[in-house]
């Protein structure tokens, strides 16, 4: 920002994209946590997870290397759209009255329009270098599948996708774009798997879940040479990928001669939270002050009202347990228009540093979300994801503290991606038919007792 | 390009935004054509205007100054967005096997999703200083309703979009894009004016069409004393506020050290086009060697089958009469998925370049722009909007000819919009349910049987 202190946007070239991941596990408060089979209960070893991932992911799980270099050939593809604009919000700051700078990091830009690609590229990347042919993958609303589908074309890898049936149903535009990058889209359950024909059985019109896709994609991946699995969120490894965002953001603060007094992501199962905080948490471990705040909805409450405890990764008990915030993998959120939001658990990284008090949570009603998704795109032209509406909510109400406080404060969040396949739940919002959703303890304490009993 | 010569995207900095737009009619290869005024069919007069634009805009239509100068107070919402990357598309180069060096300008980031907000921002901003407190305007499917609404929502100036009614009811998104951006969306026909009440009387369920929602639109500004009209494409001043995606690839070109052989862009109304185009016309005209190709569909060819005449705006014979390319005011295309190119004039502008043979034109059938959108997408990750496609179709052939006489050639297009809100095409596409229409000689003759009578 040497020329012309008033600009709206830091840009770096491309020789700026990051050259490696920061990875987090160096400067975590305390050991990893021993990822559990879900069979036996005992810790996992990187032979159980090979028939999923390859060896390349498996280590990036443990590793304890500061920094992962990213291979040239995923740089190149991050160029499409890397690195990400570094936005100053100042139309939302006057608009607020504020004293706080508020920037954000915007990874709309990409082809599918959020932050996905960045780690749906390097899965690619490392299945095609280990010789897998073939991804099989789970996807609910669709961000995931469509990047990973984008990643498998530009790799030249096969990609089957199951799709939430509900989704596939009355979403059929992500599903488009899946088939536009040449991934094969089944509805889920479906006929070509165990899982899927059983579901099928008891019930011929089951509309799907997550969990049941999930089980479908592990079992294809699990029973094919050729296959392997993908996952958009939760894993170490897919928040490994995700810090170029930070890095990035980091690097452009520093070109405006600022750093933030708290940065500010959206939470669902992590990896956009990952992506923008965990490059600060490096500073945080090495002394910096300042706050990492992680935004959920009220009406999936993972981090805010879950417990800290050893859970199944998914609904059929058939994925890893790992020790995380959690509702009980049973728990059955509303449906709210942030779909990627919707995740029983969380990241087991993030909900470490959680448990540590390294980073904070907040929970949010959607209703307020839009309120400040459309107050922000009023004054920045941008629509927001509904995901990222959190994130948008959580920073406003930072420059309004700080308003109310009369002190400076500079603020950084991630928008995470934009709005326009998404236009249905504004048209919800504007028709007063979002309903804010607070989730009864019972309920909660439900699904909360059906934890596996593990004793690591 | 200095640092990394393979870098996929050249990036301005907010400080060359262009400072001023360039004006084509100084290098114009004849001088204007009068507009005609449809109810007296004699030349209108700047005051004939008045009660639908404000001067600013009127002057802007008949200048011969060759620079305009952006207003700061429009380069500031300019920053938003701009200047735009212009990429090298390094990837689709390599699968179709070509010499040529393939460039695009990218008008898909801006927040409505492509070029249009371009000129919304500044007729906004011109009617904001000349008083007025209201905007009332048209749309089809709604890229230009969203861009103007908002442009106005920057400028704090109410507006009211009448929406083609099948497109209110068949496309809800844009509809509430418009809303988020706080403007009054109506279904054209509607109640709130003499000419939506007299076609609801006589077909109480009339779907509506763009020429009815144009006379709503006229209508209302013209009878309210603090409401104007804008209009999205066709007219001079909105080719002039185009001209910043030609000025900057020219520079971004500059950069690279390239210049172009040949510039393509899509035509509909004209202004993408225009916008990519007119800057080199400039060249053209000081005796630069090169081809600036208009890409049009073949259900609606304006420039390739229509004649150069005086002809309506609009098929309610209210919109001034220019002299253009036509297929008649009454040339009713099939509905294709590039909702945007269906206009049976175009631009006097651009009509006059291609007339005089300083542009020349081509018809594309959709199915063959929607595989070139898709081998493009497959390659550069954005997925193309179906109006951009027609470009792509154009550039792709352009490539392959090079290929064909093995000789390099620099193609410069321009990407006008993302297709994220288009994805039911898509799935039109790939469902096989995408028709390729040849509008037979005998319609367009009829239709153009009834050409007012002109003699200027």
């Amino acid at each position: 920002m040497t020329e012309g202190s008033m600009d709206s946007k830091i840009l770096l070239p491309e020789a700026r994209i990051p050259k490696a991941w920061y990875n987090v596990i160096p400067d975590m408060p305390g050991p990893l946590e021993p990822v559990i089979h879900p069979g036996t209960l005992q810790p996992v070893t990187p032979d159980d997870l090979l028939p999923l991932f390859p060896m390349a992911l498996i280590e990036q799980e443990v590793t304890t290397q500061r920094w992962i270099e990213i291979p040239e050939e995923v740089r190149d593809i991050y160029r499409l759209w890397r690195p990400s604009p570094l936005y100053r919000a100042r139309r939302l700051e006057r608009a607020l009255g504020t004293p706080a700078k508020i920037y954000y990091k915007y990874e709309g830009g990409s082809p599918a329009g959020s932050h996905k690609p960045n780690t749906a590229v390097p899965q690619a990347y490392y299945n095609k270098v280990a010789g897998t042919r073939r991804i099989a993958t789970e996807t609910g609303a669709g961000q995931w599948g469509s990047s990973i589908a984008l990643a498998c074309q530009m790799f030249g890898l096969a990609c089957t996708v199951y799709m939430v049936k509900v989704s596939f149903n009355q979403k059929p535009y992500r599903k488009s774009m899946m088939q536009l990058w040449g991934a094969e889209v089944l509805a889920s359950p479906s006929e070509r798997t165990a899982a899927g024909r059983g579901i099928l059985a008891g019930d011929p019109e089951s509309s799907g879940s997550l969990g049941i896709a999930i089980s479908e994609a592990v079992e294809d991946a699990a029973g094919r040479e050729d296959t392997r699995y993908a996952l958009g969120s939760v894993l170490n490894h897919v928040c490994l990928h995700q810090t170029v965002i930070g890095l990035e953001a980091k690097e452009q603060l520093a070109i405006a001669g600022d750093y933030p007094d708290v940065v500010i992501g959206c939470h669902g199962g992590g990896s956009n939270f990952a992506g923008i905080a965990f490059p600060f948490v490096a500073d945080k471990a090495a002394g910096k002050q300042l706050r990492i705040v992680a935004m959920e909805p009220t009406s999936c409450p993972t981090l805010t009202r879950g417990i800290y405890a050893f859970d199944y990764g998914d609904t059929a008990k058939m994925a890893p347990i790992t020790r995380m915030y959690t509702l009980g993998h049973d728990f059955m959120p509303p449906g709210i228009h942030a779909g990627g939001l919707r995740y029983h658990g969380a990241s087991p990284l993030v909900s470490q540093l959680v448990h540590a008090g390294v980073a904070e949570a907040r929970a949010v009603p959607q209703t307020a979300c839009f309120e400040a998704a459309v107050q922000f795109s009023r004054c920045e032209g941008i629509i927001p994801a509904p995901e990222s509406s959190h994130a948008i909510r959580g920073a406003i109400d930072e420059a309004l503290r700080a308003k109310e406080e009369g002190r400076e404060r500079t603020i950084l969040f991630c928008l995470s991606g934009h709005g326009h396949v998404d236009m249905a739940a504004y048209d919800a919002y504007f028709g007063g038919r979002l309903e804010d959703f607070d989730y009864p303890e019972a309920a909660i304490r439900e699904s909360l007792a059906h934890l596996p009993k593990v004793t690591v």
